[in-house]
């Protein structure tokens, strides 16, 4: 038997910033450090932050990655922290071309690199552009015990590399992760986890990503299982976490090297041996599980906070219309940067209600964000007067103004613009280009309709209640002209967003659709709305992936397409 | 030897429609069979139009695809067109998943189907993303010859499919193609068909798409290569064509069929014998190649054409500041439209001057192209009054009350914004988002600065000289402050334009940079800017890619991206 106390370092990386991602692997490895850990696990890429995109294919970006790795090697070692192994990944290049990545730093070298295996090509990803798969396996073994590795996709396959890690023989896998959250996904990794576990034969520790970057959020969920599947521990969600676990390995791995399958596995030694027996801490609980609303709720504020502080902005403005879109935002927004960091703007025009108002208002006074009133009579009329708009346009106009009012805000004071559409109107079109549709991120763009109810109740049971009763209740209007509610123009919302999950999230086509019951002039005009603001969409800014298909680099369609479902 | 007379049908099909697309196909195979043609060869996915990008994914439109080949095939024998083989491109479906693949259609039938094997995933491409890689080949007895096919990718690779087939030899290639339009590829085409004509040992049928599909152009170009690598005939780039070129073949292949490589060779007989000696047509003259300017507005002008009439517009509306940008962009709507169908509004500010009035006038004048002027000094200044606006946010809403006013005459009468930047102002953010970024779309967003002067001089030399010779030589001004010109903010555009080429076709590092001889200092401000504005890119209408790496799909970066070249 070995023992072995391994850390698993759950953090947030910055795409990009090579200097800050050293900075937080080594004082993350020194907390290991501190707690007695012979081994720290980071999450996939940790050096360079992920995905890098396009960054990967450029020369002088990999070449200054590999130079910080062996940097940060030397550096690990200077502060005292050579004997732990540290578990980097990073981004590589070598003749083949660009590689996703991982380095074992130990004792002021990288004394392992691997690279990953299975590259997916799909949803939000693109790595068969960008890297090269690798064909090696290294096994190290420390303190007595024989560890492998695997990156992200390669858990999510059967076989590959972890097949090749059990035939060969190994005592513990590790594996650095970037798997971005969508709803459900934990109740997917866990039983995965646990069926590669047994692939191996040995236990394995997940170590999965945390933080926002552009339309991904990484929710953490890092976890150790062992080799029998049981659940040892689970971290929690959408927060950087420390956790250190002490395994007992049975040390008993069958020693194979050499090609095994496509695989080519090469055996090193840092500790032959086992430590002296020593006496292991608690394995620490799992973390508990967030309710469905609160997981969406936390992705929403993290990709939101990571966003803004990621791109060096400190405060946010948006336009209050008494809506509950905009209610929400607000809300989220407050949660991710203090009340003191949100700007509101009411700004009504001539057909806004009383309670568009007084709703705004309401909600300013529950949260203590900045607010203020800019009506948008005068420009409108300065417009509509000028070039004789009518009707659609005239409505249109309305939204553009407020576009330009909270444009003028943000160049005059740093704040950055939120788009508060969601994804139902994104998917119809319900949104003016340029209009409300303006902004740098819009936090409930792949939200739909019927969720942003959903969360504003469950915030409002959260304590403090900050989303207007009156805003979650009422009837929903853009309020472009007299007496208009969404439901003139639009399905009931419940019904809409039915239609859309399966034409949208489950890409069905329009026998499916008529299948599951939906009538079919009830199909023929969502499809054609949703086929025809594709044009919209591509103008829209990024806002938080949390569904299993986001409109964006998730969901690719033409907008030049003649195509249309049951024709 | 054995004659067989080969149509080459070079045409423009529309993504997603299924209908017009198979009346495209059997109209000009009624054509070809008129010329007495034995075979006729389409691009590449003509039935669907390419790319489909993830249409790909969706199984009711594959299904479709699939039932629109066999309609078809009927429809070609019913027509009397059944002799002769079509060689058709579609998207299949199987148990392994989507195809992107050809079949010919003969007497009714569908008598062959292959897949394309090299699935291109860089650059535009996502082809991973979509595809399964085929890995057999049908070899066809036409009258007696033995002809294969490969598709598009299948030929820009070293070995493969081709290799497979002259191993197992032909005694014709023919080649369906969909590779989208840049400057100098043309020049590669040629010499890659005729060493993949000698790799088969045979002539070499390559036949390209011609036509507009958002942000890409396919140019035709397409060519006849005999078996030596000699050019036999070459298509007109950007028009549809069909040419019609006897071959008289040695019909001396020999006939392996079964596994070669990692394929599996199928032969199959349309006509076991050849046909009895014929006199042929004299093959068609090479057409005169474009010079390179010629080259570049004809992709431009089509690029924009296509994207207005396949998505249903008739007419485009443009600002006209007087500057080279708008007149260049009026004057290629013109030649894709027609004046009567283009509108162009001038819309000075008090800081606008005399020449960028009478400039707007004269283009209007020299044109034809329907014409207003709007004045924007009573809407920006109720913008600035009320919100207090200074400065950038003053300039700024300048250009947004330009953005909305275009967008208003849209909503009012119909017509598709044109957005009239150019790549070096979107490469540096040189623009305002929401403000003249507006548009469906922007006809020389891949166009850098100094090409749009190249292309004004040569297209004034073009007889009728529709853009203002003021226009060109004046130094360019954004006019958004007194007296404000373009260098006061940027390089010289000559300058810019190199270190832009490096860093953003080149996608070379500071390193490269510093040694190709650019100051470190202009370097920064570069690379600072072009790094800084890729928010505004994600949000900016398509437009028509030119050069090797524009834009868009084609460059994938972060936009939280704390990488800084030279750090």
């Amino acid at each position: 038997m070995a023992q072995l106390r391994i850390a698993l370092a759950q953090v947030n990386a910055t795409v990009g910033d090579l200097d800050g991602n050293s900075a937080l692997v080594a004082e993350w490895t020194r907390r290991a450090h501190e707690a007695g850990a012979h081994l720290v696990v980071f999450p996939e890429m940790v050096l360079t932050g992920y995905p890098v995109e396009d960054l990967a294919l450029r020369e002088s970006f990999a070449a200054a990655s590999k130079q910080a790795l062996t940097t940060l090697a030397a550096q690990l070692a200077e502060s005292g922290c050579g004997d732990v192994a540290s578990v980097v990944s990073y981004l590589d290049r070598d003749e083949a071309g660009p590689r996703d990545a991982v380095a074992v730093l130990h004792g002021g070298r990288v004394v392992a690199t691997q690279f990953k295996h299975h590259l997916p090509n799909y949803g939000v990803f693109d790595e068969r552009r960008y890297f090269k798969p690798g064909q090696t396996l290294d096994i190290l073994r420390i303190h007595g015990a024989e560890v492998g590795m695997v990156i992200c996709e390669d858990i999510w396959q059967e076989g590959g590399p972890i097949s090749a890690l059990g035939e060969a023989g190994v005592d513990l896998v590790v594996s650095p992760n970037a798997s971005p959250y969508e709803r459900d996904k934990d109740d997917v990794r866990l039983p995965l986890v646990a069926r590669r576990a047994a692939e191996a034969g040995a236990p394995l520790v997940y170590v999965n990503s945390v933080g926002g970057q552009d339309d991904l959020v990484f929710d953490g969920d890092s976890m150790v299982v062992a080799a029998d599947g049981t659940l040892l521990t689970r971290l929690p969600q959408f927060v950087e976490h420390l956790a250190v676990v002490d395994l007992d390995l049975p040390a008993g791995a069958t020693r194979d090297e050499g090609p095994i399958g496509e695989f080519t596995v090469t055996r090193r030694t840092l500790h032959d041996e086992p430590l002296p027996a020593y006496e292991p801490l608690r394995i620490p609980e799992p973390a508990e599980p967030l309710s469905e609303l609160a997981e969406v709720w936390s992705a929403l504020v993290l990709g939101l906070r990571d966003y803004v502080r990621k791109n060096g902005f400190r405060s946010v403005v948006l336009g209050l219309s008494g809506g509950i879109d905009s209610a929400v935002c607000a809300a989220l927004a407050i949660d991710a940067l203090g009340a003191d960091n949100v700007h509101g703007v009411s700004m009504p025009s001539v057909y806004s209600s009383e309670h568009s108002k007084s709703d705004a208002q309401d909600l300013a006074e529950r949260t203590g964000l900045h607010y203020q009133v800019q009506p948008i009579a005068d420009m409108v009329a300065t417009f509509t007067a000028q070039l004789g708009l009518t009707g659609l346009a005239e409505e249109n106009v309305q939204a553009r103004c407020r576009g330009v009012t909270l444009m003028g805000l943000s160049n005059q004071h740093g704040h950055l613009v939120l788009a508060t559409g969601n994804k139902t109107e994104l998917a119809v079109g319900y949104s003016t280009i340029y209009g409300d549709a303006v902004g740098g991120f819009a936090p409930i763009k792949d939200v739909p309709k019927t969720l942003v109810w959903e969360l504003a109740r469950w915030r409002n049971e959260q304590g403090d209640a900050p989303i207007p009763e009156n805003s979650i209740s009422k009837p929903p209007s853009a309020e472009l002209r007299p007496g208009q509610v969404d439901t003139d123009s639009l399905p009931d919302y419940p019904l809409l967003d039915r239609v859309l999950d399966d034409y949208v999230e489950g890409d069905r086509g329009y026998g499916d659709l008529v299948a599951a019951g939906f009538a079919p002039e009830l199909i023929d005009r969502v499809l054609r709305m949703v086929d025809a603001a594709e044009y919209k969409r591509r103008q829209y800014p990024p806002g938080t992936k949390i569904t299993f298909r986001a409109f964006g680099r998730d969901r690719r369609l033409p907008i030049t397409n003649a195509w249309r479902e049951g024709k």
